[in-house]
């Protein structure tokens, strides 16, 4: 079944997911259902050169944008996400895939789709660099008020996740913390160490960015205000390290023949660090494969999201989600 | 008056504080007392050349390690920690520098001297390096468990720090939040947020990771859980990637060669990133000067701690923060 990309997600618009669309259909062999404006989209489809005999649009008049909040989109009920989601909904889609406003993403999936049976809280996720690869981050920003339990959830729900992305049996498991120890944490976390380390999970205990970026978990569990914090805080690090770095290399002859010379090393650190490599994370507990990318999203890294959604159903990623949960209940 | 510094707080102790006494008595033209076991210390400060004359020794048989928790520390009744502080308490000295366990000096910090009049609870700073130069973040530690109304004295006392450490008449105040606009943030955040916005304060709002490396605040107010958590994570990512840029670099003869013209360029990114520029933080909220440095301080970055007490006891910081907290009561 085709993937539905939202072609009115990204900055922008609609560009991006035209040339993404033509690109990922043919790569992976794969219809892929562009939902915005017919003409437009038409329009801006064939004018690019290639083979578009996987690509089909369906429309939708209205867009969202990045700040718009519930109200908003009640003024735009034939806005791209909503009738995107609605054709899975309907069974013509395996998944849906947009760099548009993920709040509404997860406003319009809870309507559309509901939660996994049993699923306290949906969460959003996130996949970080690390010395090793990558680790899955989650909550990263849905829920800024958590219970014990949602954490727990939020662990199994990464777990399932993990073992579908990085093809790991068994994740290791941590709890963000303020100290590695048992009694280390807020209320909250040292609530949620009793239960994650009760249940049936490779739970490591509490870690700190330390064990998380030397890859010495796989999965870290946090709630949505420190989880998203700490994503945006440890991005915003990562450039300014590289945006100081480039400003001194340009300071000296010297040192921009060296920045020429190294051009291959700075090269590999910026696509460890360049979140367009795997493109959209899952919103985590919702029923249905639903992925969310980042605003900023060129083509390329909207290509790589519909790889990645298209990873999670060759995968069956939602049916073990389902089934993990069902287990624990 | 002196400067009490603990002989037996960092890892390699009590080589790099002898060594750091030395320099920063000639440095400073101040007087240094050193704490520590009399005999060991009087044999390390002959054997290293330089004038020694401002250099005093003040005998401690015990020393605290960085595993410690108050009931070891109970059995070290003649600790240097506790002598040197109970030296400053007693009057003579002006400020007490440690590299040592920090949850011990704060412990008996607030044993020697309590809190400044009025101060709810002490909390442990940090300066951290952004764009512009540096910002205080407030509190990383102390506090995993916050009310609204503490947020609001850190915000103040890290503003009379700003002052006295960055020279700053009415410094920028941010409230760490999981977005900018007023209504983000779990409960203490949006609660806090009240607090900050009615106080006299020069509050910007809610800040991000981005807002804060940027430079666009001089003090960045959040919980000790948040800002630990925030900090050991952006450490940990900024180590990250030298070290991948370092293995990266090294990778090829190409690289090689280019990593050594623009060598100038790395030495200016890893001074900004150096703690060890600071050397230490005070304990925020104390009735006295408690600097407390890293464990991993070598002789300079002990020097540059003593330097910063010297800065704090000649700005008259703790006045400064006496008198603000008695403004806002």
């Amino acid at each position: 079944m085709p993937i539905v990309l939202d072609a009115m997600g990204s900055d922008n618009r609609p560009d991006p997911e035209v040339k993404a669309a033509i690109t990922a259909s043919n790569a992976l062999h794969e219809e892929i259902i562009l939902i915005g404006d017919e003409p437009t989209l038409a329009a801006k489809l064939a004018a690019i050169p290639g083979d578009k005999s996987r690509v089909r649009i369906v429309h939708a008049p209205e867009a969202l944008d990045m700040e718009d909040k519930i109200e908003d989109a009640r003024r735009k009920k034939q806005n791209s996400m909503r009738v995107g989601m609605e054709l899975v909904k309907a069974g013509e889609g395996d998944a849906f895939v947009t760099a548009g406003n993920t709040g509404m993403a997860m406003y319009y999936a809870i309507k559309s789709f509901g939660n996994i049976k049993g699923v306290i809280r949906p969460c959003l996720s996130a996949v970080v660099p690390v010395k090793t690869g990558h680790a899955v981050m989650l909550d990263i920003g849905a829920n800024a008020e958590c219970r014990p339990e949602f954490l727990l959830q939020f662990a199994f729900l990464g777990k399932v996740y993990a073992q579908s992305l990085l093809g790991l049996k068994d994740p290791k498991i941590g709890l963000l913390s303020n100290g590695e120890e048992e009694d280390k944490g807020n209320e909250l976390i040292r609530a949620a160490y009793h239960l994650l380390k009760d249940a049936n999970l490779n739970f490591i205990g509490n870690v700190e960015g330390k064990e998380l970026f030397n890859g010495q978990v796989d999965v870290v569990v946090t709630d949505g205000f420190t989880g998203n914090i700490v994503l945006k805080s440890t991005e915003a690090v990562a450039k300014l390290i590289i945006d100081v770095l480039r400003e001194e290399l340009m300071g000296s002859f010297r040192t921009k023949i060296g920045a020429l010379l190294a051009k291959p090393a700075f090269q590999n650190i910026k696509s460890m660090l360049d979140p367009a490599e795997i493109g959209a994370a899952p919103l985590m507990g919702i029923d249905a494969l639903v992925f969310v990318g980042h605003g900023r999203s060129d083509s390329r890294a909207l290509a790589n999201a519909i790889r990645s959604a298209k990873h999670a159903v060759d995968n069956q990623l939602l049916s073990h989600l389902r089934a993990e949960i069902t287990n624990i209940l």
